[in-house]
C-alpha cells in the first residue's frame, strides 16, 4: 500500500487479505495475483441465522465507506441518507456490507500497491481485472464472513454490474438484488467516453507508462478524464439549473480561465478528484467496465436463468449515460428467464448521478422491497408512492 | 501565414484582407485587429442583377473549400454531395461563395498568423473573437464582391450559429437562410463538452501558453478535444451500428492500447485533426461557440423581428449535441417574430453529423426551398418527399 492508501484508509475500515503464494487467487483472463486485500466496512448487526447481511457495491470512484460508523466514523458515508438506523437500508435491521473493489485505490489491492515480486507499486503490470473478478474477490469475503445467503446486493453504475454478475455467477447466493442505473453490456459510445478519459491520462507526461509513484502524479489528464465523467454524470437540465450561463471574467494568469460557472464546477470537480483517486485505478476500472458483457451473444432469456432471486431494476428518466431503456433490457431478460422482477423507472432531472441523489424515492422503493424479500409477501409493509410500473 | 497554413491552403483559395491599419477591424470586444485576411472560395458565376449569391458558413473544422472546383482543385469539399453542377444546391445556376472563419487556421487570419507588431505568431495574443465578429468580416468580404443581398446564407452547426447572426445583425443583405442543427445559444452541457477539450489541450506541456510555433505543437491534448468532439457528433446508435463492441487484442508496446475499434477509431480521428487543425484555433473557435447567445435575454418574439427573409430550419433526429428541441426554439422565434418559416425534422440515426451525411434528405428540401425563394412561389416546383412540419 502506498501513503496515499493509507491515508485514504479510514480507520474502521477492515481488512480481508487472501490469495496467500502458492494459491494464488485467479482472475478470468487466467493471470494469478497474489495476495490481494479487500478494504470493508459493515454496519449493524449479523443476526444469529447470518440472514440479514446485504451486500453494497460501489461506483467507480467509490469506496467502503457507504455510511457513518457511530463509534469510530462519523463522516457521512457515499450513501448516506439510504443506509444507517432507521432509514431505508436500516442498520438497526440489516448487517451492511460495503468492500472497495480489487483494482480501487481506496484501500483495496490494486495498480498503487506494493508488488511483492518487484517491491514497489505494480502500475500497469498490475494485471487486467474484470467486474467477473471484483465479485469472485467479493465472495472470498462473504464467504470468510461466513453468510452463506445474502439478502440482498445493490448498488449503482459500476456498482450495478457487480449485482448483475451476482446475478449470473452466483445465483444461489442472494435472495434478491437491486440493480440500479447500469447495464448489462457497455456500448461503443459508452466505451469511447472511457477511452477519452483514459487518453487524457496516458497523454499526460506524467503517466509515465504507469510509474509515476516516485514522482509527479498525472494530475492534469486525471482531472480532464474526470471532467469528461461529470459531464455524463449530469443531464442537460440538471446543469441548465446549477449553472445557466452565468458568467464571470476573472483575472487569471493567462487567457482560456474559467469564466463560465459550469467550466469553473468542471476544474473544481477535476482538481479534487486528483487528490483522492489514483489515476491508474481509473485505467483499469474503466477498462473492466469496458469489458463488462453478460450477454455475449446469449439469447436474452437464458441470461438469467435458473435465479430464484427476487430482482427490483431501478432507472431514472433523466440518465443519458446509462438510459432507461438499458435497465429495460435487464427486466426483459429477467422476465423471460422467469425471474420475480418489479422495475421502477424514477423521475428526476439529475441525470445519472439521480442515483446517488434521488434517496427519498428509492428509499421508499428499496424499504418495500426489502421487506418484501424479509416477510415472503406484502402484509403490513406501507405501498411505496411510486408507482412501480412507470415506464 | 505559417507554413502549415500554406500548405493547407489550396491552390484555387482565394484571398481578401482588409483592416489595414489605422483603421483595423473593431471586434465585439472593443478590440482591433488588423490586417485581417478570409480565405474564401467560389463556386458557378454571379448573374449580371448580382441576386444569384449563396454564401455557405462552415462548422468548427471546416474550411473554404465546400465542393470541387472543376478548373483548379477537383478534390472532394466538405459539402461536396450537396453543392456543384446540378446538385442541390446548383452551380450552374447559383454563384456559391464559401469563406474560412476569422480565428481559424485554413487560410484566414487566426491565432497561428503573424501579429504584424511582433513579426511572431499571435498565439493567445490573439483577440477573442465571436460568432458575431465572423459575420462582420463576411459581410465585408460580401460588400467586396458588389453583392447587396444574398439569395441564402446556409450552414450547420457552428455555420447555422453563423447563419442565425446574419439574420439578426444583417437582415436586409439576405432573401432567405438555412440554420441547420443549431442552437440560438449554448447551454451549459455544451460549454462544459468544449470546455474538457480545452481543458485537454491546455494540459498538454507543449501548449506552452500558446506559444508552440516554433516547437512541438500539443498533439496529444488536441487529439483528446477532438475525441470528445466526436462523440458528441455521433449517437448511441451510428456507433453501435458503426463499431458494435467489435474487439482485436493488438500487440501494443504497453496496455492499454486500443482493443474496441471505437477506440481505435477516435485515436484515428484525433492523431488525424492534429494533421491539420491549429491547437489554440480549437481555443478561440469553441470559446466563440461557447459565447454565442442571440437571447440574451431578449423575449422569443422581439429575436427576429423585422425579418424579411424566408427562413428553413433543419434539425435532425438523433442530434443529441444540437437536439432538435434547440431548432423548434429557433422557429417559435421567427414565427413569434412573424417571420415565413419553414421547419424540417429529418429522420436519421447519424447524429449531429448528419448534417454532413443525409445529403439526399437536405438537397430535396434545400432544393425545394430556394427555388420558392426565387420565385417567390411554389409553382412548377416539386414538391419534396419529406414532410415539411413533421416533429
Amino acid at each position: 500500500m502506498t501513503v496515499l492508501d493509507q491515508q485514504l484508509l479510514k480507520s474502521e475500515t477492515k481488512k480481508f487479505t487472501f490469495g496467500y503464494a502458492p494459491d494464488h487467487f485467479i482472475l478470468e483472463s487466467g493471470e494469478k495475483i497474489g495476495p490481494v486485500t479487500l478494504a470493508y466496512e459493515t454496519y449493524g448487526k449479523l443476526d444469529k441465522k447470518r440472514t440479514n447481511a446485504i451486500l453494497v457495491a460501489h461506483a467507480l470512484s467509490g469506496d467502503a465507506h457507504v455510511a457513518r460508523n457511530q463509534k469510530e466514523n462519523n463522516n457521512p458515508g457515499w450513501w448516506d441518507n439510504l443506509i444507517g438506523p432507521g432509514k431505508g437500508i436500516d442498520t438497526n435491521k440489516y448487517f451492511v456490507i460495503c468492500s472497495n473493489i480489487i483494482g480501487g485505490c481506496m484501500g483495496s489491492t490494486g495498480p498503487s500497491s506494493i508488488n511483492p515480486q518487484t517491491g514497489y507499486e505494480y502500475g500497469i503490470d498490475f494485471p487486467m481485472i474484470s467486474i467477473g473478478d471484483m465479485v469472485n474477490a467479493q465472495k472470498l469475503l462473504i464467504d470468510n464472513l461466513g453468510i452463506e445467503k445474502l439478502l440482498t446486493v445493490i448498488g449503482g453504475s459500476m456498482g450495478g454490474m457487480q449485482v448483475l454478475q451476482w446475478m449470473i455467477a452466483y445465483p444461489e447466493r442472494i435472495r434478491s438484488s437491486i440493480p440500479i442505473a447500469t447495464t448489462m453490456k457497455h456500448t461503443p459510445q459508452q466505451i469511447a467516453f472511457n477511452e477519452a478519459g483514459r487518453q487524457a491520462i496516458i497523454a499526460d507526461p506524467n503517466w509515465k507508462k504507469g510509474q509515476y509513484y516516485s514522482s509527479r502524479v498525472p494530475a492534469k489528464g486525471l482531472a480532464v478524464a474526470r471532467m469528461i465523467g461529470h459531464i455524463t454524470y449530469m443531464s442537460e437540465i440538471s446543469m441548465s439549473e446549477k449553472f445557466g450561463r452565468r458568467f464571470k471574467r476573472r483575472k487569471e494568469p493567462y487567457k482560456f480561465g474559467a469564466e463560465f460557472e459550469v467550466e469553473g464546477y468542471l476544474r473544481y470537480c477535476g482538481d479534487n478528484f486528483v487528490k483522492r483517486f489514483d489515476a491508474n485505478s481509473y485505467l483499469y476500472l474503466t477498462k473492466a467496465i469496458d469489458y463488462f458483457n453478460i450477454l455475449n451473444g446469449k439469447r436474452l432469456a437464458r441470461i438469467f436463468k435458473g435465479l430464484k432471486a427476487k430482482v427490483l431494476v431501478i432507472a431514472f428518466k433523466s440518465d443519458w449515460l446509462y438510459p432507461a431503456h438499458q435497465s429495460q433490457e435487464i427486466v426483459k431478460a429477467c422476465k423471460l428467464s422467469g425471474v420475480d422482477t418489479t422495475y421502477c423507472e424514477i423521475k428526476s432531472t439529475y441525470g445519472h448521478d439521480a442515483f446517488l441523489l434521488e434517496i427519498e424515492e428509492e428509499e421508499h422503493l428499496i424499504k418495500h422491497f426489502l421487506n418484501t424479500v424479509t416477510n415472503g409477501s406484502n402484509n403490513g409493509v406501507e405501498k411505496p408512492e411510486t408507482d412501480l410500473h412507470e415506464n
